[in-house]
Formats: C-alpha cells, sequence, structure tokens
C-alpha cells in the first residue's frame, strides 16, 4: 500500500498550519481546545451548559464540526456567543486548514477562549492537530467503561477526560472506577471530571477547569518558547 | 490536496478484493452483514444476546474489528461460535484485505451466517465495500436523534437501523419517531428494530430478521447476476 507515504504528506502539512495557528492563539492569549469524543456522547450539550453559566462578558467563541447539518451551531448561537458551523462534507475529522478558514472575520484579540468541537469520531482527529492548547476527550457512561483501552490514541493525547452523562450511572452497567484507571492505564496524569449535562453535576468544575487552564496557558505564554 | 485522487485508487483495490468475497459468500450461501456504529452503541453486546439465543447448530461465525485489544473477541468466544478479533493499529476503518486475511482457517463451506462488528465510527466503515450483502447502522438512544442527518453516508447505505438501548428511554431526552423520521430521510426503506440488550426486548426480532435476510439471500443467489 502506497498510502502512508501521502498520509505523511498530508498530516505534515497540517502540522504546518497547525503551528501557524498556536503561535497566533499564543500571540493573542486566546486558550484553544480541542474536543474530541464519539458521536452522542455530549460535546454540544456540554457547550450548551457551558455558555449557559458563563457570564455574557466572556470572550469566548465557538467552531463546531459535523460532517452535515447546522443543527449544533443553531443549538450554540441561542447564548450570545460567536458560533460557526464547520461543515466537513464527507470528511471525518477537521484540520487546520478548515480553522484557518472559519477564524476569518473573527479578531482574535477579541478572544480568550477558542472552543472547537470536533467531529463526533473518537479515531481520526486524534491524529490532526488544529494548533489547541489542549485535548480533551469525552466519553459517556453508556459506551463502557473499555474504550480507552480500544480506542488509546485519543487518550493517550488528552489532558482531561470528562465523563459524561453521569446521571445516566444508576441505569447501565458502567464502573467509574475501571474508567478512569483504563484512562490512566493510556496517560497516566489524565485529569478527570464527572458531569451530567442533564443535572448540571460537574459544569461548574469544568468551568473552573478551563478558567484555570487559561490561566496556566497565559503563564507559559509568558516564558520564551524552548 | 492531492489526498482525493490516492483515496480513490484505495477504495479501487478494496472494491475489486471485497467484490472476490463477495462473489465466494454468494457461492458458499454465507449471509455477511457489516456492522457499524459510533463506538459504544453496543455492537458487542447486540452480538452476544444473538449468540446467547442462537441454537449451537446455527452455522455462524463473527470477525470483531477495533483499533485496540482482543476483549470484544473475548466477550463473543463464550458461546461456543468460532470468533477472531482484528485489530487494525490505528486504522478506524476495516477493509476487504483485512477480512480475506482474517477467514483464512474457516471453510466458507461450513457457514451460514459471517457478522463482522465493524471499527466503532460512524463515519470512515460506511466507505469500505467488505463484501457484505448488508449493512446495518445501530443507533442508541443516548445519541441524540439528529446522528442520520450529520453521518448520512452510513444512513444512506444501511439497510436497517438498530435502535439500542431502548430501555433508558424513560431517562433520556430522545424521541423515537424523530430519529426514525430522520433515518428514513436518508433512507426512505430503512427498516428498524427497537432493542434493548439489557432486558433483551427486540433482540428475538432482530434475530427473525436475520434469518428472514438469509431467506432473501439465498433466493437471489438462485437469480442470475445482473
Amino acid at each position: 500500500m502506497n498510502r502512508i507515504p501521502l498520509e505523511r504528506k498530508v498530516l505534515s502539512e497540517n502540522d504546518r498550519v497547525a503551528a501557524g495557528l498556536r503561535e497566533r492563539f499564543r500571540e493573542h492569549g486566546v486558550l484553544c481546545v480541542n474536543l474530541i469524543s464519539s458521536p452522542g456522547s455530549g460535546k454540544t450539550s456540554l457547550l450548551e451548559r457551558t455558555l449557559e453559566v458563563w457570564p455574557r462578558s466572556t470572550r469566548a467563541a465557538v467552531l463546531t464540526g459535523d460532517l452535515q447539518t447546522e443543527n449544533d451551531a443553531g443549538r450554540l448561537r441561542r447564548f450570545g456567543f460567536p458560533v460557526k458551523q464547520i461543515t466537513t462534507g464527507g470528511t471525518c475529522h477537521l484540520d487546520a486548514g478548515m480553522i484557518t478558514r472559519h477564524l476569518e472575520g473573527w479578531r482574535l484579540e477579541d478572544l480568550d477562549y477558542l472552543i472547537i468541537e470536533n467531529v463526533g469520531n473518537l479515531v481520526c482527529p486524534a491524529s490532526y492537530d488544529l494548533g489547541e492548547a489542549t485535548k480533551i476527550v469525552l466519553l459517556s457512561v453508556t459506551e463502557g467503561e473499555d474504550k480507552p483501552l480500544k480506542y488509546p490514541s485519543i487518550f493517550f493525547k488528552a489532558e482531561l477526560m470528562v465523563l459524561n452523562k453521569v446521571d445516566l450511572l444508576p441505569y447501565v452497567p458502567f464502573d467509574v472506577e475501571d474508567a478512569v484507571e483504563n484512562a490512566r492505564l493510556m496517560h497516566p496524569a489524565m485529569e478527570v471530571i464527572r458531569v451530567s449535562c442533564l443535572t448540571g453535576h460537574g459544569v461548574r468544575e469544568w468551568q473552573t477547569w478551563l478558567e484555570h487552564r487559561r490561566h496556566l496557558f497565559l503563564q507559559s505564554k509568558e516564558q520564551p518558547v524552548a
């Protein structure tokens, strides 16, 4: 198969564009986070809860990816923050070029947070750097504790696992400790926040995590680049 | 981007291998089904219930795909049917070459059913023909009713949608009629079976569907190929 070399070429071109984005985010102090999960793990619901509790003065914007439909952008625009939908057609992941194009018309100097909701896919998005400061993986308690072992790449790269839909724990055979242990087999320093977008449980902790993460990001910005 | 032409080449090589598989399945009267869904929609659980209720005399075998781990094959082998795990490494879908290699050592003349559990991914597996007679998509009620609109390709190609985890309907904001309507927007003739692998609801209907589908397959086998 002569597929691998071209894939490498596509990825290294993506890395080049992503490095440019990362430099722009760094320059303007924009914390960019890349949310990755299976379809239906609750990325959009988590963002709805987040935008709902954030003060309107929060300088945040959202890019949300899907193969088709503007549904998610519609759901998120209600809260008054800038939101753009990226529809990829058939493509199974976002890439740095898509992010660059969809940032046009937004001034990074007006933003503190850029949240990217990737296409619902636990595999391919893990390979495409979008210039983000951090990758965050969502796992819902309806999906099974062994997902970190079966889809190791994204769990290896993510800094935080949001364990979502914990309101359903009484009704599903899901062992939280096993899931966390599996995630930490892939990434020993993995942080974990338990969330229910239905009840609001954990949303405040997630919001605080984001604020703290931006604080760390700004500190690192003051360090000279290695 | 010069990615598209190579992707076409890879796909057409896959189509060639898949056509060979389809001819072999046809010759031996093996109904091959390709189960596709997000990670955690319950493909393995559905297969556990299926193998559990099938008489041991059923001539069935399973190939189960994951990026990593032999977990699913371990879960499925308990029932005494031939099961092989396909671990793809980083690859986000099964392809026809993987199926060909993993069929080695099995005699197709001993089989009536070959069930393939694809890698958990609602996007990429839809593009790779495995020589199957039919694609089946699983959607769990925890995933949201608009998934058929957001991931149109697999819903367009699937003959049956198994709506799984219906035991959770009292606890999730999910509208079954909306989901079915969305699936039929993509594929007007989509059949739908509601299943709970926890309670066993719908498992008998699914089993009957498979038997009936094999009956149709054998009938079509008697027709000359167009």
